[in-house]
């Protein structure tokens, strides 16, 4: 048995799934993110309740807290956050293109600034690949360069080319093991370079391919085409990882192009702002509607939240600042898009995801373009300290 | 069957149970409390995991918000909270008490200045058992007058006088219903007031009596010492209720003493700060000897944060201010003082409680008095707000 395994297409989607030695992974797969070995507000027996099959944590992160020896120690990251299934880590590539003003970037790799004491780490892909084996995730990253999507030719040309030299240090450190490489196809939103950077990835062969450099700054249509552009030129036969999506909108439209996993921070950090998903788009629990409504968040949702309790009472929680506001919001939200995960599962093997998807797209609203970021940026602003994640 | 049955009495100590309407609560217990309709952290299935058989809730911080109406039609505090298990609201009183900056008190009742927003409410004994109704807890108590334990004698005689009195028209606004209204006895540290007030308090005839005006601001042996002599003056055939303690030392000896029923938020409070019950005392998770500790936060404890985590996790998830340490710290307090009521009511109907009482005062070390008080202090000084209670 392979590490993963192509069950049905239709059109561009696909279902399949991944063989871990966690366990399997039914694709397509929304993996909730644990930056610091925990998925903020809930535990590992409420991710397995709400069908959450695979979780992320962040390599940068447990490096500096608390220390890869540290969790070594503990089992590694299964055995020190106690959740026996199958897990991911990126490779703090990311970090050194969301905390800028912490880092700089050589050829050698990256060098942080840590966002807890001001010390200084160099992370190169041979260390990077070491820190995993120490963390002992199933599916690994290389370290990568990314970019804005407002990058020069020249900044985009330069991540293409030494995310490739980098992906080669990392599969010569790497060897033989369990845990499987994903090669990083870079290239911003400069269709050459995209293909350029696709076709040295994956020349250079890997179980998994990840398009990184994408929700980082660009529009939803400029994000789509580029997801489009690529799964287009990767494998049929591999595992495709849009890294950093995952507003329901967005995984409706990246599984239409071909992507099989998906992180993001965006369900479980909204969540802890009151901001609920619904089928119809999202709704803000702290408003009035909600004050006296007997009736769960969404009628019809299976999320533990919806089964128990009234949407009056979650509405006084957040009200209140009770601490159990925002486990259940993050319950529901998570739980709304592992269910769409697993709804657009079974409408591609049933051959209806595209009735599915334009009946999911007649109902649900996203927020506007200006909306989004004037959350975004007031979110960040709201944040005491860079890179505390999640 | 009656609302009390007294099993077995051991020395001072006894063992029985309350039977009401939301089922039987063996005694002596502990109830955790839920100021705003939520313990904080934690959720209905938590509290059953943990053993937790009652729950107390604050009739003032309800009224307030949600407000009644809303509690009543979500099908009362049971509804809205999802707790299907027995209840107790408390009456107001205590926060004429603690909120003694934000209300006035006269002999019709006492009025609040809202620490929400301000606004002005009157708590009449008469509202009180209405809100009390309507919110709908299985044990209800009535409006008191609670003072500091370094109030003059007049102060003190006027607070005594004024609940019998308040308890009188409680009694006369109840009527018959399956509440169960509770009497309150008052009279600080003076012996010949507390024996006035049990002896008016007791004269009016109610089917449980709680101890109050304790816990604010005696020292220890004072505290004993009152209870000591109240509950000889109270029936045998009714519980009595220790109002507002609950560390562990205090459990024993007031259990030593008579007492079938607590509440406090300090298991609670203090679990959100790190500070965890050991059977040696309280250790604080955020230091360095919990980094890299592999075992649980106390062998042999069964909570579910001791059967699932490592004192390392939990020490990480302080550290990194992740949301789910305080609902794994929280889990843990309040599991342990559950489990030695657990393991106190065995004792007494074994006919053991004296050895038991004996060793654990052998190997439990409290924090002395003067930690206590600036433990307190510090964390008073760091609510934000007034009233937030929990």
């Amino acid at each position: 048995m392979g590490f993963f395994a192509l069950e049905k297409t239709d059109g561009g989607a696909r279902a399949g799934s991944l063989h871990t030695p966690h366990g399997r992974v039914a694709t397509p797969a929304f993996m909730p993110v644990a930056t610091q070995g925990s998925v903020k507000a809930v535990d590992p027996n409420d991710l397995r309740s709400l069908g959450a099959e695979m979780v992320l944590s962040n390599t940068y992160h447990l490096y500096l807290r608390p220390g890869i020896d540290v969790i070594r120690k503990m089992g590694g990251l299964h055995g020190f956050m106690r959740w026996d299934g199958p897990t991911l880590t990126d490779s703090g590539g990311y970090q050194g293109f969301s905390l800028a003003h912490l880092r700089e970037i050589t050829e050698d790799g990256i060098i942080f600034k840590s966002h807890l004491d001001g010390s200084l780490h160099t992370f190169t892909p041979e260390a990077v690949i070491d820190h995993q084996q120490g963390i002992g995730a199933d599916v690994i990253m290389p370290l990568d360069m990314c970019v804005s999507s407002r990058s020069d030719r020249a900044e985009v040309e330069l991540a293409v080319e030494r995310t490739t030299r980098w992906a080669e240090r990392s599969l010569g450190s790497h060897g033989v093991g369990d845990q499987a490489l994903f090669g990083i196809v870079q290239g911003g939103l400069l269709a050459d370079l995209r293909e350029r950077s696709a076709e040295q990835i994956t020349s250079l062969g890997f179980p998994g391919y990840a398009v990184g450099g994408l929700s980082v700054g660009e529009t939803k249509a400029e994000m789509y085409a580029v997801t489009e552009l690529v799964t287009r030129l990767l494998p049929a036969d591999a595992p495709r990882y849009l890294m950093g999506v995952g507003s329901p909108e967005d995984l409706v439209e990246c599984v239409a192009r071909g992507i099989d996993m998906f992180d993001c921070v965006l369900p479980t950090r909204i969540a802890r702002n009151g901001a609920l998903f619904t089928r119809t788009g999202r709704v803000n629990i702290y408003t009035a509607p909600f004050k006296a409504r007997e009736r769960p968040i969404e009628a019809g949702c299976d999320c533990y939240t919806c089964r128990t309790f009234s949407a009056a009472y979650v509405h006084h929680l957040f009200r209140a600042k009770e601490l159990l506001a925002f486990r259940l919001a993050t319950i529901h939200n998570l739980r709304f898009v592992t269910r769409l995960m697993e709804e657009m599962r079974a409408a591609i093997q049933q051959g209806g995801f595209e009735a599915y998807r334009a009946a999911f797209n007649a109902t649900f609203v996203p927020p506007d373009e200006d909306t989004r970021r004037e959350q975004k940026r007031r979110w960040l602003a709201a944040r005491k300290r860079p890179g505390s994640g999640g």
